[in-house]
């Protein structure tokens, strides 16, 4: 035993050594990443010590996740293959988004994360069926913010799909297409189209300027996923239930709107107002010593800087966005504050930049979002499993009787 | 130290002998159940081993977590004062629902669940506003499910109650009131009313029985809650972004769609159908021959039966439903799979007898279970954290080139 560990471990070992399940384990030895032998005696597989010990050298660390008061040591963590954060920004199934931003568009980011390779989501034929009941809803709500009316509309379009409900992973990445289309669409209060996703929104909010769909596009890829961010979190959860997709994607929306998640954007986007007739120095020195926070500023994960930010911010100083909102602000704050910029102020100073119509930072991310949102559904939905945690009852004890006098 | 151990506990070793956070033992302490004294040194605080050790024998044990694949042995358990599930059914802030069903509305219910004392979420006058738009889709969405129809409805409902974003716990108690008139109405495609809300689903879905106000409130107040499953989980984690309460019972709603929660109750109308016109024992021996499982039987908690089904059930019997579904049904399939009744059964015969439209079954869990969702993410509004567990990349190593050639 002691001999044979030098070379060979046995499943548990190796999974322990790695922190992962069995499960993952023999996921890594399918995709060739470790050698699986049979065991001398034949009844067990054993695992050279050297791919294992490979491995963990060259994986990427699991996150430590950080805990909050209600999980403490239990905060979930779950096994996925879509993304993982780095800090050189999320790495979509082994790609940095932040070199995919440069060239690419949502709808291709959106293969790559829904990891599809013998259908085309984004083929011309493959729009989405607006029914006349849909298209009544979506006129009500034409003045609602783009989330609610999205929610609205979506809510009635499962029963217009006849292939919503589908358990082939192609049938849902083809299902996937439908849905970004129909959501791209009805925030921008236009029919669907097989028109590119930025170009359709750089014509319909900013049709002026010729930078505009290449920034847009940067934004939708730099956002389209975040690993198990809240939003995709909800999404997942509902997913795990059995939902279609058009389901799971309403409650990612709902989630997104929080504002402790994409309803910082929002925020962001007061900020850069509150700078556009103000010299920046005297702002945040006010600021700084109200204790105020800068929406847009500080990240958990991104301790020198959101590498989305920078690439975003980049991108808008070639454009000739204003240098105070790309460079200025965001070096002083930080030098203020000891808190880079994150993703929230960049979209911001591109729908300022661009004129872009209030809210459409958090439409947007939305847009963007429900690529991720839709790879994470799909994923659960294969695993097949309910997410369906316990409670801790600390509540009174059990033999109150609840009757009121009323009764 | 090993002295005063015999008689006492610091927070740290009472917190773990009670496997609770410090903030949980300081809830106990303020609700009196614990007692909390100086220390000698007086720069803390200690407090009686016997407390200890008489609420460790009096709690209701922490439901152990049952493994599911991707969360192995990280299955989140978070603290909750609202609810917990025993063999005796759910136990509402102490009081057990199925008796809590003999007598109990399910408004009562709600105020007991969110933990009213101050104001009345059911006062005449604290009716939902129906603005223009959600008139105009409510119309449009008239013949969609009801789940729908209410999802689509309540995307634009927030925008149009100026009170829905609170963060006073009264304040979400009426938010809760509103909610609760506007989901019955719309799902009955009626106007927000005051009248009981039992009473109202009788007068719209089943007129003609004089025992249906009765069995419809029972069926309510059953379902209100049941801890952390699946939707309340989703609405939980939606509210973590700091949503309003409409968005929470959004996501709630698209959950409890899924064929693995709420979407049971249609398959166990289905099995009711399939008994109508047929003898009981042959059916049942077909299918257990052929492997099918029995949609609304079986469950991880209730392993001798669902106490609210068998409450429901024992008050469809004594309104005169027919034996075959109330006793003899439940009684084969118990015999023949070793597996009992559960609440979709239950629901499923209520629907039956009281001929309701189809899909009503879900609809009434909707109804009621939104009350718990309410309760759920007023709690995590309250906490205030944000719910953002982590991912296990398994995925691809990073440095793969995205880029396709078509680019």
């Amino acid at each position: 035993m002691k001999k044979s560990a030098e070379l060979y471990l046995s499943a548990r070992e190796a999974a322990a050594e790695l922190a992962i399940s069995p499960a993952t384990l023999y996921a890594y030895v399918s995709r060739g990443l470790i050698r699986s032998e049979p065991s001398p005696d034949s009844r067990s597989h054993r695992y050279r010590a050297e791919d294992i010990r490979g491995l963990k050298e060259r994986r990427v660390p699991s996150p430590e996740p950080r805990g909050f008061r209600n999980f403490d040591a239990d905060l979930p963590v779950m096994d996925s293959a879509i993304a993982t954060i780095t800090e050189q920004g999320p790495i979509y199934r082994g790609v940095n988004c932040v070199d995919l931003a440069e060239r690419d568009t949502l709808e291709h980011t959106a293969t790559l994360l829904w990891d599809v390779t013998d259908v085309d989501p984004f083929a011309a034929d493959n729009c989405p069926h607006v029914s006349d009941e849909m298209r009544a809803i979506a006129e009500a709500a034409r003045r609602a913010p783009p989330i609610d009316r999205t929610v609205a509309v979506l809510a009635l379009a499962s029963s217009a799909d006849p292939g919503a409900f589908t358990r082939a992973p192609d049938g849902r990445a083809m299902v996937g297409g439908r849905i970004l289309r129909l959501l791209v669409a009805t925030m921008l209060n236009a029919s669907p189209s097989a028109e590119p996703l930025h170009q359709q929104v750089a014509r319909v909010w900013t049709p002026d300027n010729k930078h505009a769909p290449d920034l847009i596009r940067r934004a939708l890829v730099l956002l389209a996923d975040h690993e198990l961010n809240a939003s995709t979190w909800t999404a997942r959860c509902a997913a795990s239930t059995g939902l279609n997709l058009y389901d799971a994607v309403i409650a990612g929306l709902v989630a997104l709107k929080g504002p402790m998640h994409g309803g910082a954007g929002v925020l962001a986007s007061r900020l850069v107002k509150t700078m556009v007739d103000n010299d920046v120095a005297p702002v945040i020195r006010e600021r700084v010593a109200l204790g105020e926070r800068f929406a847009g500023f500080g990240h958990g994960v991104y301790k020198k800087g959101d590498p989305r930010a920078m690439s975003l911010l980049e991108a808008l100083t070639r454009a000739g966005a204003p240098r105070k909102f790309t460079k200025e602000v965001p070096e002083r704050i930080a030098e203020a504050t000891g808190e880079f910029v994150n993703i929230d102020y960049a979209l911001a100073v591109l729908v300022h930049a661009l004129r872009m119509p209030p809210g459409s930072e958090l439409a947007l991310f939305a847009m963007s979002r429900s690529v991720g949102w839709i790879a994470h559904a799909s994923e659960q939905l294969q695993y097949g499993k309910l997410i369906r945690p316990r409670a801790r009852y600390v509540g009174p004890p059990p033999g109150r009787s609840g009757t009121t006098n009323s009764l």
